[in-house]
């Protein structure tokens, strides 16, 4: 536990997030509308999200996109956060690597969603928007918002995945504690809540249907917004925050890493920590490998196919295209609830389809293990989904060791697990198991699919 | 939300704690052996103390005692600690008044704890120490420790109160999860548990019960030693940091606290803010008035009484001189599980008495209305011990806009409140009470003990 921590102070807060769809060689393929399927324009997004945000989201051609006065304000709240350099774990890996991590668990909701939160309620809030609505899995992302919500003055309606509503109590009652109200979802509140709990009675609910919830809810209430924690172009451009304060702290530590490292959920803290690095091998070629840590359960990058798929269940999305186990994808109970989506953000997996960064899968109990490593080693309890990056970096370092080199590698921290101790408990107690998706698994689930593509 | 941090370097960690002792006209009075009455000395503590803290705890001569480089080390995970100008929360209020805190909640534990179960186990470690002991309330302390321990090598054992022991199960996780041994107290493990359990057998534990089971642990264990998270000097020495980078804050800030503030269990947040200022009253008689923030349930400032008393339940420490409300004393069930222990420690009890401090009472409720009213203007969702100095300071605000004055008011931010989610659920669902100990009460509890002094 003798870390390092290389501190910023606020004025090195970017001033511009980076929008790496302009360095692209290959721009992700245009989000089609289902029924014509012809490519959506702006004005199909405008009902459902703010004006502001639909910009950004089409935006092509502008690399820098400047984050407004009153978001960086809000920033200040947590942000820089440390770059440590973790050398408890490093002595405890006994490994010749050099190991970073960047922690975004000092946000004071506990994780980086409230990069992209903020500036969501901030453009909502532009455009005269009293009501937004979410939905939200683990709960990271809906706490975030209910913080960004309350600090502009906008109601929020939160539809939390009924398994974690029920699992994760205290996240709902930060939530509320916020001010937020929260809805178990699949709820009686909608058309396709009341939908799927005709079909199954007894079902816990899925991030898929949270979403198409949120989002029927959004249509159906005047001066109401839909908004969201991951996989779409704008929320990865808000959490480029993260890498591009790292790239200064790499800097002021004297290195460059050989390898980047976050979880894949939707690819939120991923693409935060990966682009701005990726930018250089984008533009000027550098040679750095960028690694997804997805859970085996879960498996979109590794497993799943390249299509175009809806975002939710209920299929009120755009179909968007995606690295996809299908949207009728039904998670297995892993703790890690943030990581439990079917699909890859649009971005993401044209990078992967071209080959500019890789992926991994990670079994629950090699990620606990690592987690607990971690919490000894370096005295943070991190978030059972930011355990598989840890898991992944752990891989690498040991990987180094064998091979007797150097290694600088980096990951991104995205969160505490201090409101997942029950997950910690179970693992303790020897009660947690594996769960893995087949390749079989991946091609029965998009076999009862449409493929478009 | 448009906080401003004041931020340090990992150089401006302080290099030694404030010893306020040396600076203290009327010294505490000392410990007493409870048999002989006559005072303690150093070889009496020797047995249950690492000797290099009992030096500490009886130093009335250094102002300035070193900090090690390896307890300094780790300091560096968390600290310096930000310094917060809690603009969000003066719009609320719409008060004159500047309102900062120190944010002691940032450590990876969530609390100020860690500031001396780093030296603790430091100096515990340095003579060669395998095991260590310790008790716990709320869990703050014992999760702490479990850190520290972890790091320096030793195993722990903590005598969790049994009533924390199940409504925390996440703080009993996290001890866990660092490696600690948990027991819920009282236990059939030692000779206090069992005679309580035999005469009580329904009891749910009690700080004064569990600091009698993890010293009669350390005394037959062979190379244990006791440590504990407050009213002994050394912790309120090593505690001295979080004052001294909020006095180096507060000049970044161009400003002077009129009153500084912090809630009250048996006194080490309290003191790791009040002795560094208090230093100046001390010695050159500067105004500033220093108040400590109590549960009305638990009022040994406000309606307890100057004497000599037990620290435990079971009467195996030496007599300290406290303000006290009887070490019978059974705490009403409140949230703020941290500030449940009968007396004050002997430093803040003597500055009491001189008049140098002041304290306040605070009922459950209002604390809990400070609680969300911080947590929605500033962000933060604060623990329900630290709370009390938050409805103390919003008091403060409000006189200062009922004189349209204005005033500088500094509060610690002890913890977060992350893992006390059930709480804020009870009180958000209505369910909270108020609870109040009164003069009555106490003089009954008082009447049934030796009275010494």
């Amino acid at each position: 536990m003798e870390s390092k921590k290389y501190l910023l102070q606020e004025k090195d807060i970017p001033t511009a997030w980076y929008n790496i769809v302009a360095d692209m060689k290959n721009k992700p393929l245009p989000p089609l509308d289902p029924k014509t399927k012809k490519p959506i324009k702006a004005e199909d997004l405008y009902p459902i999200f703010a004006k502001g945000l639909v910009d950004q989201e089409l935006n092509e051609t502008d690399a820098w996109i400047e984050i407004p006065e009153e978001v960086r304000d809000m920033y200040k709240i947590w942000r820089p956060t440390p770059l440590v350099r973790a050398y408890g774990l490093e002595k405890a890996l006994d490994t010749p690597a050099h190991i970073y991590f960047k922690n975004e668990s000092v946000s004071p909701v506990g994780s980086h969603k409230l990069n992209s939160a903020i500036p969501q309620a901030y453009f909502c809030k532009q455009e005269g928007v009293t009501n937004v609505t979410t939905e939200t899995g683990a709960g990271q992302w809906g706490t975030s918002m209910a913080l960004a919500a309350k600090h502009f003055g906008m109601e929020l309606a939160v539809y939390m995945v009924k398994v974690s509503y029920h699992q994760k109590p205290y996240r709902r009652s930060m939530m509320q504690t916020f001010g937020a109200e929260v809805i178990a979802s699949p709820s009686m509140s909608t058309r396709a809540g009341r939908d799927i709990i005709t079909k199954y009675p007894n079902y816990q609910g899925s991030l898929g249907t949270a979403i198409s919830e949120a989002v029927e809810l959004a249509r159906q209430t005047p001066n109401c917004k839909y908004v969201l924690g991951s996989t779409m172009n704008h929320v990865m451009l808000h959490q480029t925050v993260i890498g591009l304060e790292a790239e200064k702290q790499m800097e002021m530590a004297g290195e460059y890493p050989d390898v980047v490292i976050a979880c894949f959920g939707g690819g939120s803290n991923f693409s935060g920590i990966a682009f701005p690095f990726l930018r250089h091998k984008l533009t000027e070629g550098k040679d750095i490998r960028i690694v997804a840590a997805e859970p085996a359960s879960c498996p979109k990058l590794t497993r799943g196919q390249f299509q175009y798929d809806f975002g939710d269940e209920a299929g009120y999305t755009p179909l968007f295209p995606m690295y996809t186990l299908g949207h009728n994808f039904l998670p297995a109970n892993i703790h890690a609830g943030g990581l439990r989506y079917h699909g890859a953000g649009s971005i993401v997996s044209q990078l992967k389809k071209d080959g500019l960064m890789d992926a991994v899968d990670v079994q629950q109990l090699e990620t606990f293990n690592a987690a607990t490593l971690f919490a000894r080693s370096e005295g943070i309890i991190p978030a059972p989904e930011s355990s598989h990056a840890i898991a992944a970096a752990i891989r690498e370092a040991e990987q180094a060791k064998l091979e007797g080199k150097q290694r600088t590698i980096l990951f991104n921290l995205s969160g505490h697990g201090l409101i997942d101790m029950a997950a910690y408990d179970r693992y303790l107690a020897g009660d947690l198991t594996n769960y893995e998706m087949t390749d079989e698994d991946v091609a029965k689930n998009l076999a009862q699919i449409e493929q478009i593509l």
